[in-house]
């Protein structure tokens, strides 16, 4: 009964909420229909159906399936308005977009005509930018320096600038990312707090409830967020909470305007996995071992992943593998 | 072909692997019995199902699967040698044990009569203290001030000083959090990373590798841990972080000799929910709400959460909701 009545009132917020969970313009068209002013749109909407998440996780699959329909009978609406396109003609931020999952997937992001792409890297590396301009001259691509450990309020400061000169950003990509468990910390700051703050950071400028327009966020997490690589816990454990957050994004976009989909990259032959530390050193060197393990390019799993950005779908949990690029659904626990 | 070599080598591993996950003397005998000494088992010990952990999902399940087996079989061959207690005539040390969780676990806990019961908290309550040695004479308990987000290198000082008053430690439960989604690092710091670091800095006494007796780990994670509650994002996400370190743990249990589990509370009237702070103000005060939604009091979670400190059981998944106990399974994605 009390069950009943939960969701009944989940399905009318529904009903509700969907009318705000669009982006940029099509937003707005929406809320001048509604007659509801920004203003009104400001104050915090309340999501009832939190309590039911936590009283019961059965109900949040409920919830979870009634937000992705939601959301994706605006994506279908926008795709009608925008040719489907996420990239071409779009400002893209790229955090980390120099590392080694990122430079692949700046160059396949390039080819496809962004109108800017703006780098947010640690390491300036001005062959790597020289090289994106070339691939494409119509796009703009440009460096700023940024190392997500930063406080929360020097990401705003640098968002700030970046916001007055280019007005709109469409997508933030969350990249940032280091695999060594000796570093129990910085494993936590570069992977977890890092993705947090930056996101955090951009919903200044994007949230509905403060006048945005909404946005898109693609999250870097991993396959072994949702199974775990023992050798390298705190990094696995750092993915799978990126994994959530990115999964509470994509459950606030109805709220905030913001959707957010994770890609998740199986063994991808990188940088990082060259010369890592286990946690306590419970395991060996995993190159030596990877060499007879199934795995991708990151030249291949570049291509899957403009694939994802394409799709544009809130929620999604993108698995990229062995050059394959999969949506994989939730099943949880029994 | 491939898969079926790769869970070969699992099965082999297994089969060699759960002569060393066992605890304290039972751990020594089957080391004489295998003609291995402490040094041999001092370096780190590889585990190669590692790479298919990352390479096929699947084959985790296998792992894990195979990993509970071998632990099973030595938990029924401990319970034996103990009875099964793994409270009564333990040292235990509780962090966090005198939280709105804590302090009515810790009542239950004293009532089974362990030897000592540490507790380590960032506030001393002298009168809680009181309260919990009276309820049982026979036990000692000790209070100790500690807070989860000093470096690592203090957490082992103060683990050296315990180690050294009453040699072994059985049980470590970490229980230190904190529901604030305005402070995002605290709360990272407090939920996440201070349970690695308690985790990290107590390995160097257990080990089996250092010549440790192994020993046990009771993680307090949440359901919200698998489900989110998108209010607070950034605490879902913390918990998520310490449920996947914890399944690590377990998988890591047969090498360093240290068993775990995670505790997994649903709604619990504590004063964790009173008056948090919602991620960007996108939710109204769950306490509100909570009057009307089924939960349990803290003194019904108290019961469950010793039920499973009994059953001691490595990589259990333990749900505790409107004061029953249950074991749930991972399903993961598909």
């Amino acid at each position: 009964m009390n069950a009943l009545r939960v969701f009944a009132h989940i399905v009318l917020q529904h009903g509700v909420l969907r009318y705000s969970s669009t982006t940029s313009n099509l937003g707005n068209s929406v809320r001048n229909k509604l007659k509801v002013s920004s203003k009104q749109l400001a104050k915090p909407q309340p999501i009832d159906i939190l309590n039911n998440l936590c009283h019961e996780e059965r109900l949040n699959r409920h919830v979870l399936t009634a937000h992705h329909e939601g959301v994706a009978s605006h994506a279908k609406r926008r795709k009608s308005k925008s040719c489907g396109a996420a990239i071409a003609g779009k400002n893209i931020i790229f955090v980390a977009g120099l590392g080694g999952i990122g430079m692949d997937t700046c160059r396949q992001i390039v080819k496809r005509g962004p109108k800017n792409l703006l780098i947010f890297d640690r390491l300036d590396k001005p062959d790597y930018i020289t090289e994106l301009q070339k691939l494409n001259p119509k796009t703009k691509v440009a460096f700023y320096s940024y190392d997500v450990t930063v406080p929360l309020s020097k990401s705003k400061e640098l968002l700030q600038e970046v916001f007055e000169k280019y007005e709109t950003i469409d997508l933030l990509i969350n990249g940032a990312g280091i695999m060594d468990d000796h570093q129990i910390e910085k494993t936590i700051a570069v992977n977890f707090t890092g993705t947090v703050n930056t996101t955090t950071a951009i919903m200044d400028f994007w949230d509905y409830r403060n006048d945005g327009p909404g946005g898109v966020i693609a999250n870097i997490c991993s396959v072994t967020a949702f199974y775990p690589n023992c050798q390298v816990p705190v990094y696995c454990a750092s993915k799978a909470a990126v994994f959530s957050f990115t999964v509470s994004l994509a459950l606030l976009a109805p709220v905030t305007g913001v959707t957010a989909y994770s890609i998740n990259h199986s063994i991808t032959r990188t940088t990082l996995g060259q010369n890592f530390n286990s946690w306590l050193d419970v395991g060996p060197c995993i190159t030596e071992k990877l060499s007879d393990t199934p795995s991708q390019s990151t030249a291949q799993a570049a291509k899957s992943f403009v694939k994802a950005i394409e799709a544009n779908k809130n929620g999604a949990i993108w698995k990229l593998e062995q050059g394959k690029l999969e949506e994989v659904k939730w099943t949880g626990f029994n």
